[in-house]
């Protein structure tokens, strides 16, 4: 009581930097942030603002999650997953292969004690996170050569990383760490043979089907990607708790609007690259079927050894069992009819 | 200017009445709205109240839209489609047959033109609104007989309303309207043979397995029905920008967190019904087939006489033909695999 009398009422002045993990050329993922930071603004007549840094302004992308933590920055806008390098449980909140699609990512972390279980794990590097955008299920690259079999992909270099690529890598591809602006150049000199981007929105703007035609689907690795606000605990905790709510409220509209501004663009983008030569295909059944056996090896291995995996894989996984019994009636049933069935 | 500064700084005292569509029975509809409110009072230090009233506490579910617009409330959060004896315009925003899923109703609303569009005719009713919630693809409704054919649908008396009840209309069912607290004594005494309510997590309250066990999929009205929050436009504009943005992301919140809940609690529900006796059942191509034609039939035959209607449709459709393009690729493709795929 006392300290909160000490606080001025109404809206102090607070000003945080935001490092965003991306550049500025993914503007709907990137835009996210933007989308937050004018939530909180307006809500405060302009007393607290977040800037918003493009990843390698303050820190790179990778740096991102530690900036965080060390409070280097109060806070981050970015893709968990990029910080497996530190521990997988990173990954958890935010996509692993052959998981929740986005509204099973937002009904676990909203309703079935996701975030409860990603910000105890996250606590330990002082990091609060808030779900904040998601990019629906991605696609599963650009591949210079057809691959039907497993046998293609014995060898196959291709640009992917954390679980997915360790899931890869146990079916013969060699994954390969190459940033953004160096995927075209790679795919063009045929020094790597594949690479995932995000989906056609923002693949279509780098240009890679010229360099490499097959554009294959879907991106088992990432049914429906969450992004995260990750908040440095002592910087939330210093917050008067209506600036909290302000934040809590502003990254779950930033959220919703990001994957309905995806939704918007991707169907425009993807007859375009269509138009322009894209060759789309399918991953055949066998080898969705080996990857998903490989990524739940991946995961019974990791959790033989870090108990907060085993904790959250297996939420995840039993939450993923019980969603899909019910999204197959409905939900499925109204967008094979939709896709499928009136076009008879 | 002069306004303004008349105005104090900070958080002023507001207190608005918010006149529920929904009874408290159905509490996560119902909730989206005590959700919003708390979003608002927390972000304001308690200085903005909203005050939640269910259904019938100050007016009726089908009364709420002219409330909104007579200023007997400040707001309503309800269904559009429950004013289309108003005008059929009101359905646009909330669900139409054969037309958006969730997904594509957050992406048409907020970045395919939508609301925009919906705001323009709701302002002929003093009425801005915001989305505020989603049920996901509602369920087909209880039968207390198989319907197999087109044959089985003449003369059954089904509780729904609305666009839907007119499209069943076409094919010889005769649309009753019945609260929903007398549907179960109506379908036990046979006074009605089949009503449709709103998805596993509802209806289960309800017991309506054990008086009309056939339970069909999906509910093709209400591909993805969207709430919102109904506010009076001069109230509206007498709001401080600040308390403006507050209420814009606490709707977005409510939103993408109604979604959710249903999400993680429709999958208990429908296994809970199936064990109790329930009968699961897809409607049948030919029906399905029969209804998206006399729906299209239907968009044309109104919007022959309401320009505004036809705006709105020719939008939705327009946008929904070109999202299930793209959907079909990673999304559906994703979804199926998991459903189908993993299981061989």
């Amino acid at each position: 009581a006392v300290a909160g009398s000490a606080r001025a009422e109404g809206n102090p002045e607070v000003k945080w930097r935001l490092t965003s993990g991306f550049p500025k050329s993914l503007d709907t993922i990137y835009g996210a942030a933007e989308v937050f930071s004018k939530y909180v603004s307006d809500a405060t007549e302009g007393k607290f603002q977040i800037q918003v840094f493009a990843a390698g302004e303050i820190v790179g992308t990778f740096q991102a999650a530690d900036a965080v933590k060390q409070g280097t920055v109060e806070m981050s806008h970015t893709a968990g997953y990029y910080y497996v390098g530190m521990d997988p449980c990173f990954a958890a909140g935010a996509a692993v292969p052959f998981c929740l699609n986005s509204r099973q990512q937002n009904a676990w972390l909203y309703h079935g004690g996701g975030s409860e279980l990603y910000n105890a794990f996250l606590a330990k590097h002082k990091i609060y996170s808030l779900p904040g955008g998601n990019t629906g299920t991605q696609m599963g690259g650009w591949f210079r050569k057809e691959i039907k079999t497993l046998e293609d992909l014995k060898g196959l270099k291709m640009r992917i990383a954390g679980l997915a690529g360790q899931t890869m890598a146990k079916l013969g591809v060699v994954p390969q760490q190459v940033p953004g602006g160096e995927i075209y150049p790679s795919l063009e000199r045929g020094t790597i043979d594949a690479a995932e981007w995000v989906g056609p929105y923002d693949d279509e703007k780098l240009g890679f089907y010229k360099v490499a035609p097959f554009y294959y689907y879907p991106g088992w690795w990432e049914g429906g990607l969450s992004l995260h606000f990750f908040i440095n605990t002592d910087k939330w905790a210093e917050l008067p708790p209506h600036y909290q709510a302000i934040v809590t409220a502003a990254a779950a509209a930033a959220n919703v609007d990001m994957l309905a501004k995806y939704d918007a663009k991707n169907p425009k983008a993807i007859q375009s690259l269509v138009a322009a030569g894209t060759q789309l295909r399918p991953f055949s059944t066998e080898i969705m079927q080996a990857c998903y056996a490989a990524a739940h090896e991946l995961y019974a291995e990791i959790s033989a050894t870090n108990a907060d995996f085993k904790t959250l894989i297996d939420s995840i996984i039993a939450f993923r069992d019980q969603e899909y019994l019910w999204f197959q009636v409905a939900e499925y049933s109204y967008d094979n009819f939709m896709i499928r069935g009136r076009k008879k």
